[in-house]
């Protein structure tokens, strides 16, 4: 496949945390190449490699470094933009990008619970795209949101025990890493030899999101599911991964052998889409009885697997486990990268398909 | 005072981190004074300042640091020992020292669940040193048990519940530091950058001792506490200080603002002695919307204090909250110091009063 | 003595992270009293206890949480105030207060390599103190300045080793922790799992301060010393404590026998006065192969010592060591304290005197 | 080519630090492959995936895994040994293996000071290698010694330099990872919020090994570099890669970009081969103002880089510079990997020659 065959696309907030991670992640990237980059106004006209403090421990794709930084507005043609934007500007420039008619993949919280945009974890909930019909904006153009970090590690375990079982309550603690809150994000003077137990309004995402992504599409709508949530978040001096101990009531009571058998041989969705991005088994069940992770596990399948260990039984809900995914992987970039190619492969963005998968 | 008015204490096990911390807090102790200290074999007979590899922050006491190492055997005549034994050779060394007549006060595990020990957090259960009647030995010989060092951290606002409201059912997630584990403990290989979701027999110290501690003292023996409690244990790159993210199940259901009531007003059980080594407030109800932080929090109080935060209704069990101490201080030595002296105080050792407290 | 015939003194800059040391530090003082603090505009007239977010190990005194935070501009009726104010502000507003008959005692780095402004490290260079007179303000107003934190540590050791043998050169690279750089100061992404081989100025701070502590009082100016000095200045992930590795060249080309001896003895100036914050010993000379470390030694004399360790002989330079000081406490509010000590004691600061020890 | 073509191989001390780091490295190697594993008694005869504990961020090579663990012994038939033993047992095993006809590629320091024994560092002293024909081996049979893990980052950039300017005077301050005091190794009490500044043994191996890589063959021998080295070596709280501060004395007196200039051009020895572990750049020089620095830089090129930064001018020495390798890549494992490929490709083992380079 010649390179010029592949989709040209566009990453708004690339020299942040998460605008870094899309841009490595996208540098080999089968389907998609990188043709636009935008951030805030003091970096405009320079090249991205000049503007960016980069801190990801590859080197700069050298096409990459030689794009001049544009301003975070409407302008470059591209049929996908990832948006790495901070909630605080999201929202309308968003918008203004899907009214333009182009497929916004964000991973900012703005729009996460419109009624009609797709919260998306491909896994789990790909037939919520169906919702990008009611969005009204013109051929091409649309929003599908990347959920929280935290909460997308979760939910796919949930979903493989929610259609096996049928989950009623959650209890959730998280253990997150300090990469979930960007650069410069977390203080060394507060992290270091310390946890510090809050994340500000991180646990109301976990409770709302999660009833969101396992609920039914019902005709444009999605009809939450009725699931209780109680989290406490905690940071962590961790770099990367968001660890999370979970207690859980299932409607079927199944024994923890039986749980670690479902989570096994948890599938996702319609899976004939060979997606570059999605891992080869999206659930690691591990035998360790200190397992997983974050530093030893994060990194499976390219940062795009969740790992479950410690799986037994609860005196007070039923079944307890550890979960572990890679939260600017999994939970961030990596995510909406594979929710584009999910849109794509389905073909849910008018004009666009499989590049090399000709019409012939 | 004159000073050899106080009371001779050993300590066995002193080379240790614990027997650290106990060398430490007691070298300025208003009652006891240290004059015997124990070690395995191959420091017997050096001088305790060079035998050991002092890692606290503060110099050794001169006074101690010039004390021959002794075997860990019977053979010194004090009437209290504390113990900082590892739990392979605890047991029956601490039966040997009770046998020859002296209160053997200890933070092994060994005989914690002996029924016919008192697991004891002077501010919750002090009622249950009438167990030492029932143990079979000379005047002056008993054992008393210090509780795990992340069950006294959480039995201590568990018990100012219980009394107020009936505790049903407790969830409890911990964050633990590495000196919980001791020197060398935790690799620093495995702990750097990471969370280890596991730590060895600690769910269950958890869930069986806090039954035994908050039970009745019926005749001779605990009725254990009909409290379900369900505990998922990771340690986390925190030198110091134990973090427990609990959620409870009440019978009395009360708001959250009743419990922060509750847990602030609480004052363990008999304070009329004024007991040289106990907080002024046992629990520390703090208003940061991010507190308890091990860092901020584990020393208040010397140390002693114990520290409960983010208190708020949760969906599930009805009461969340952060709870925090210090776990070699509150948890390990400072408690077994606290112990030995309500003992002293309440007149349980045979033939040893108050320093200066004297009779004429 | 009654509290109130203590020196009132301001604090500039109050609630940032060297603002708050001192605000600790001067809580317990015996000459001085807090009865003024300034912050930025953003939190003026808003009591300090609120207006800080307080990340010492100790509660906020009460008498200064209640304090109104003023503008950093002249008005408190004090005759000696402290600035921690950060060096973009801080140059013209000192300059003001003294203006205006206050003896300033700074931290910043504007005013110190003014030809009439003491660099001072009392044990050091007291005599510096009489350039004061050379300054063109008001009766009682002046500047002295506290040089750089890890300069501080480095030149008391070397004044010791250059009264008894004359220092030629210094090769230095130094270990530095993160509260040198305040609050918020460096990311946790960027130092935790890595070393940050640079930090802006310091460098340049060590090779040049050092060379004025060292020098000369001559008439009204301070003729700077004829030592070399090259750094290498890097960040590592400790929370206090700089530790600096240290080659020398000196004249008399001791033994190392000879340096430890030296410094084992060095006793500083005029130590007539018993200044309340001085250490009893300024230089630790530590045995422990191992020694200093910034967690163990740190905090040594209430943090005010210098611990040195690992002297032996160097086959390029002739002597090296190891350094560590106490980077917020000696290097940054304790040492500040010390030098308005010092000041106060020898009578520098007009209609100032040490309280209590009445003319009568 | 078929696998089976490849050279086998066996570990010695596979489960280990370093010998985990063997395995991991060799898994996809185009030349040899593992068959053959050795570790202490207690794990004899149980396959290797259960007797390790696996401590590598991906999985266990499979057919490694199955591999049952032999005793550290002479038995396996294989051209070539890589040896992890610990230095407590080393040295006579090494030579057993020797003697029976296997190049021994050791990472462990018994025999590097051996005359007749090359210390090697292929891009750096590659002509050393003909020391082996004066080892009493039978054919095949010989050892090549990998140096100490400071070392090896120490001398490429001495080499480049040593051979355009001449080195005279070289002092460093080393900034050393855990990993290279292997699992358990560092106790996390001992190095969280810590730097510990010595290492055992350490800074004499930089000095003396430092002379004999740089020195030059004369005939049978090596003649030692005339070079002074002073090394002070410091343990930090970072998982992976060395950083040197180091200041040096050029007979040539070059100026720094000069000295970048020659660092940035340097191919080393040999390079008609194309050896599967080199790195295409073995020194990478980086301009940004605050490189290279462990997290950011340990992975260049696989690992096997080694990283130059801040390179300027030393008013004591002449130029001082950063510098940057993995410890446990280049450092140990990977290097001692490049050390076989090239005593293979330039046909210094008896009867072992690239694999598919047939002569047909």
């Amino acid at each position: 496949m010649p390179e010029d065959s592949r989709i040209p696309v566009g990453v708004l907030g690339a020299t942040g945390s998460v605008g870094q991670r899309f841009i490595r992640l996208l540098d080999r990237h089968p389907w998609f190449r990188v043709t636009a980059v935008t951030a805030s106004e003091r970096s405009e006209g320079r090249p991205y490699g000049e503007a960016v403090s980069w801190a990801q421990d590859e080197a700069i794709p050298p096409g990459v470094a030689a794009l001049p930084v544009l301003p975070t507005a409407v302008g470059p043609d591209v049929p996908i933009v990832f948006s790495a934007l901070d909630s605080s500007v999201a929202g309308p420039v968003e918008t203004a990008f899907a009214a333009a008619g182009a497929m916004v993949v964000t991973n900012a919280r703005n729009h996460r619970m419109d009624p009609d945009v797709p919260l998306l974890v491909p896994e789990v909930n790909s037939a919520h795209l169906a919702l990008l019909e009611a969005q009204a904006f013109p051929p091409g153009g649309g929003i599908i949101a990347n959920p929280n970090c935290s909460t997308i590690g979760l939910v796919v375990p949930l979903q493989a025990l929610h259609m096996a079982f049928g989950v009623r309550r959650v209890n959730v603690v998280t253990l997150q890493a300090i990469s979930g809150a960007g650069i410069p994000g977390v203080s060394s003077m507060a992290i270091l030899d310390n946890v510090v137990p809050f994340i500000s309004g991180e646990e109301d995402k976990l409770e709302t999101e999660t009833r969101k992504i396992l609920g039914k599409l019902a005709g444009r709508a999605i009809e939450e599911a009725p699931i209780e949530v109680s989290a406490q978040c905690t940071r962590v001096p961790v770099l990367d991964g968001h660890l999370e101990m979970v207690s859980l009531e299932l409607a079927g009571r199944p024994s923890a052998a039986e749980v670690a058998e479902v989570l096994a041989g948890f599938r996702g969705g319609r899976w004939e889409f060979e997606l570059p991005s999605a891992p080869k088994r999206v659930i690691h069940v591990l035998d360790g009885p200190d397992h997983p992770q974050p530093r030893l596990h994060r990194d499976l399948e390219g940062g795009m697997a969740v790992s479950v260990g410690r799986i037994r039984e609860c005196p007070i809900l039923g079944i307890k486990m550890a979960v572990l995914s890679h939260n600017t992987v999994r939970g961030a970039a990596g995510g909406a990268i594979l929710c584009a190619e999910i849109a794509v492969a389905e073909g849910r963005i008018d004009g666009v398909g499989i590049p090399g998968a000709g019409s012939g």
